[in-house]
């Protein structure tokens, strides 16, 4: 079982780690300390190594800063968080609402002047600098890390060995890849890229360094010359080296920064990823967006077909799934229940490298906490009458899912029908949509919403985010909500996750992935180029929380559409139980 | 009649022109001279005393730069104008789209190093801050207008009479604007207002210097302890002494730039619209939003009452116009025939005091052309079978009006109904919308644009901009665009017009002007406050281009709601003979 349902830390430890940090801060001269919630690589998980925040503080979500003074100390969390972060950490901690109030604005009054020691490896060259436009009177002091100076059981570093990512998969040979991106690098210069998703996606490996995220932590350098230096621990690249061939250089972490600091000329670095270390260890690097970041995200033909075939296997996983959970009687199952059942189903593809992330398992008012993870402690019956909201996905090798489905227990409510109604409306309207080549998810947010505000509804989340093949489940640099301001191109897939949340409640959200693909010129076409959606995921949508008097014809028949296609599709390649379910399931409305 | 049909200008003025200003650059030592079509208040629209862009070039278009250098010259426009240039300018100046290349980027190739001469009145802060970002070995050298130097016959600087908006129209005293916003201001700081319609709504004049905008041209400050001083010509404000009371002390333009070097303090100003001369007056300013600019937008009670009135007044004249238009045959109808008896129509409400712009009005292929200004070089009769575009406003002393319709002449084309449907669909989805607080217009752009992108069809410009209440048509910050960021307020008003032009063939666009206003709570509404549209605009919408089979149960049930007001609002203010009309194109459909 890949996911748990432990509490890893508490309030109880806090205090007492608090004020050894601040008696090692006075000892040092430092009037501070800052811990963010990242390694080097700045990715969305870190390894037990890497969870300082969690060992300093006791909180253990997926995105915060504490800052420790000598004599006082505060963690910062966004609203996802804000109940969370009170449980699990004591009051010796302020709790700050961030991006309310930022790092520099508290720190503006907390610390106006004085000695603010990091470790250079985890702040990054953009967060320094808004450090710095903040606190004019404040120096930021690189330092060891002083979290690892007093943590005795601190875990090793991971040591997972990477592995090669099957060319038919990857459908491009690495050194292909680096012979195109090469290409934009300056003569006689360099890029160095930190992102461990970056680095996989260039040299088609993949990794278990860290839970959820199939890549090994590394830093590569390509060289315009079309070479890379991939920097390893040995453990890891014994598979690699016949795979990697001449022109990528394995060498040990340890010859990275010396490595940096004799390369002649401006280097190229991704200001908002890479570490501050890196950057001085250059002099005098130029800003670019890492290389890597853009043709990732347009998938090509392998990595479509096999993410195609990725999602067919979990629309089986999911079908069985949602036919077992319709068979229990209300009040019988608990949220854990439900999660377990998930996973071994999808555990019997036999093809199950990882879940895509900690399924989002909540029912009733728990539906409304936009990243619910049951806990052991907060798990709770599925009774009926109530929505059970399941956001979940599987890492496949080839590809990565990531599915929310929102089913009724027993008999929905009006209320429930209408937002349910409401949501799948501007779902339906991202699917159906055809757009000019150039417009950016920012663009197109709206029609998601349009709906729901008719309401005077709406959600507080983006309407979708970028997705890897078998890679991250959250990658850049394109997303569709009111800031994301990149163009979509075609290959790009996305989530496309309307949502409605009555605080106290009920949560609905429905998620397909979408992937962007060129679209037919149609007769008397004006626009040069138009792009579409394919719909990647081939799962029913709960019919009893529809109320079709809300929908358009048009709506209608792309619901009844969808619902063939996924009875077409996904039929064949259940049994019979799950067979008559989704006939069921998917009869036309 | 104000409009006119002449051609004002000719190629043929420019070759000896360029040649007499590039000797005076020889004499004067300069590489180089900047004549933008602007004056110092960076309006829509110049007097004819500062012209010079046309005077030079022939050019008379409502945007576009020219650059004189010693052996070349060159005439910036963008897109509106292509044909115009082309057609207007003789072939010694070259013809360069902007934005594509911008001035900038030009100059770089052009003028790689040298000195550049500019009038410090026409070039603002910020244009200068470019320039010299795109050309750091380039010197931007002030000096006196080089074109007012060989213009013998220059028409002298406007001196209309300013006069008093009454407080029953304007709906807030003068001295309680000035107070209010002074409260912003630093103490004992003030801010350099050079808008003209920024000094109108916060004194409650108006005036009559240029065509179509009711301002006067002049400067002001206003001080922190809540005076102001207006930099006026005495000929123009005699008027206004006993209203403007003792809080606003009149003194001539030439006091101008003397006063804001007495001034104590950093003084603040607009960069993007203020004149480099003023700037350099001041030394040290700070830099800010000119603060007549978000409270000039957001209307008052007395202000949507007139702006109401003048919307019904001008909705007469168009249901006459239209009455008219259907019952002449086709063919025997030139473009400038409409326009007469269009401005006739508004003439004969007895209440206009200008028009808001010159009338577009399109037949066929000219319709396609999105600024279209008819002239007799144009002229051209309206034919059978052909849509007609007609845009066009009337400038009341109650408010400011500006609406489209496109009227099919005999019987049109399915695709023009198709077309038509989908630019009216998109009308409506504004029209109908409700919408969080704190959204943009950005936000909601697509939604004008999707039913049209649903056949492969957009257009190139925004979907609304805002408009003033007896002042400027084109009025900022907001408006309804992909570059639309100003957050939409309750009593901005903002024009209402998605289009399609089929290039060479015709053009459609419908517009309403529309009304930002609270949108009263909804049961069991989750968002704290939503905002909806009022429809300004109260004239029927073809029926006989529309396709009710495109249209939604819902956007059916809002055109016929539409067309009821109408009638019921209109009908009894209009003759027999337009109200039987009115009628018949206010049926259900």
């Amino acid at each position: 079982m890949f996911q748990s349902f432990t509490e890893t830390a508490s309030p109880d430890q806090g205090p007492a780690r608090l004020s050894a940090l601040q008696a090692l801060l006075k000892d040092r001269g430092f009037d501070g300390f800052l811990i963010p919630r990242a390694d080097a690589h700045q990715g969305e998980y870190v390894a037990a190594h890497d969870d300082r925040l969690a060992w300093l503080t006791g909180f253990t979500g997926s995105a915060g800063w504490a800052i420790a003074l000598t004599d006082r100390a505060a963690v910062f969390t966004d609203s996802r968080y804000t109940v969370q972060v009170k449980a699990q950490t004591a009051d010796v901690f302020e709790r700050v609402a961030w991006p309310d109030t930022t790092l520099g604005q508290w720190l503006a009054k907390a610390l106006p002047r004085g000695g603010l020691a990091y470790d250079p490896w985890l702040l990054t060259v953009a967060q320094k600098r808004d450090l710095e436009e903040a606190l004019p009177k404040v120096t930021l002091l690189a330092s060891d890390n002083l979290i690892d100076a007093l943590w005795e059981d601190q875990p090793a570093p991971p040591r997972a060995p990477a592995f090669v990512q099957p060319l038919d998969l990857a459908g491009e040979p690495h050194t292909d890849k680096i012979a195109r991106l090469a290409k934009d690098i300056a003569p006689n210069s360099a890029a160095v890229i930190t992102l461990p998703d970056s680095i996989a996606w260039l040299l088609n490996i993949r990794g278990a360094d860290i839970p959820r995220n199939p890549v090994a932590h590394g830093f590569a350098v390509l060289h315009a010359d079309a070479r890379v230096d991939l920097f390893m621990d040995p453990a890891k690249t014994e598979c690699l080296a016949d795979h990697l061939g001449d022109s990528v250089r394995i060498l040990p972490v340890e010859a990275f920064l010396p490595e940096l600091a004799s390369l002649a000329g401006p280097v190229q670095i991704d200001a908002a990823t890479c570490p501050v270390a890196v950057a001085d260890a250059l002099g005098q690097p130029v800003e670019a967006r890492d290389p890597c970041v853009l043709p990732k995200a347009r998938k090509n033909t392998a990595e479509l077909d096999g993410t195609r075939a990725a999602h067919l296997r979990d629309a089986t996983a999911m079908v069985r799934f949602l036919a077992w959970l319709d068979d229990q009687p209300a009040g019988r199952l608990t949220e854990i229940d439900v999660v377990k059942q998930l996973e071994s189903e999808r555990r019997a593809t036999n093809a199950l490298r990882d879940i895509s992330f900690d399924t989002i398992c909540g029912a009733g008012e728990h539906g409304a906490i936009v990243h619910y993870r049951v806990t052991e402690g907060t798990n709770r019956a599925v009774q009926e009458g109530e929505l059970l909201l399941v956001d979940s996905g599987g890492q496949y090798v080839d590809g990565t899912t990531d599915i929310t489905r929102t089913i009724a227990i027993g008999t929905p409510s009006d209320e429930h029908r209408d937002a349910f109604t409401r949501v799948l409306k501007g779902m339906i309207a991202l699917s159906r949509l055809r757009f000019p080549a150039g417009k950016s998810g920012a663009d197109i947010d709206v029609l998601a919403r349009a709906s729901l505000w008719e309401a005077g509804l709406d959600y507080g989340h983006g309407t979708g985010h970028g997705v890897g093949a078998y890679l991250c489940v959250h990658e850049g640099p394109a997303s569709i909500s009111p800031k994301g301001r990149v163009p979509l191109e075609a290959g790009m897939i996305l989530s496309n996750e309307p949502g409605f949340y009555r605080e106290g409640e009920y949560g609905i959200r429905i998620e397909n992935l979408i992937v962007v693909e060129d679209a037919p010129a149609l007769p008397r076409q004006s626009v040069a180029q138009m792009l579409r959606f394919e719909t990647l995921t081939l799962v029913p949508i709960d019919r009893r929380l529809i109320d079709p008097g809300l929908l358009t014809e048009a709506e209608l028949i792309w619901l009844n559409g969808y619902h063939q296609r996924v009875l077409d599709v996904v039929g064949p390649h259940v049994d019979d139980a799950a067979a008559a379910w989704l006939a069921l399931a998917c009869a036309p409305l």
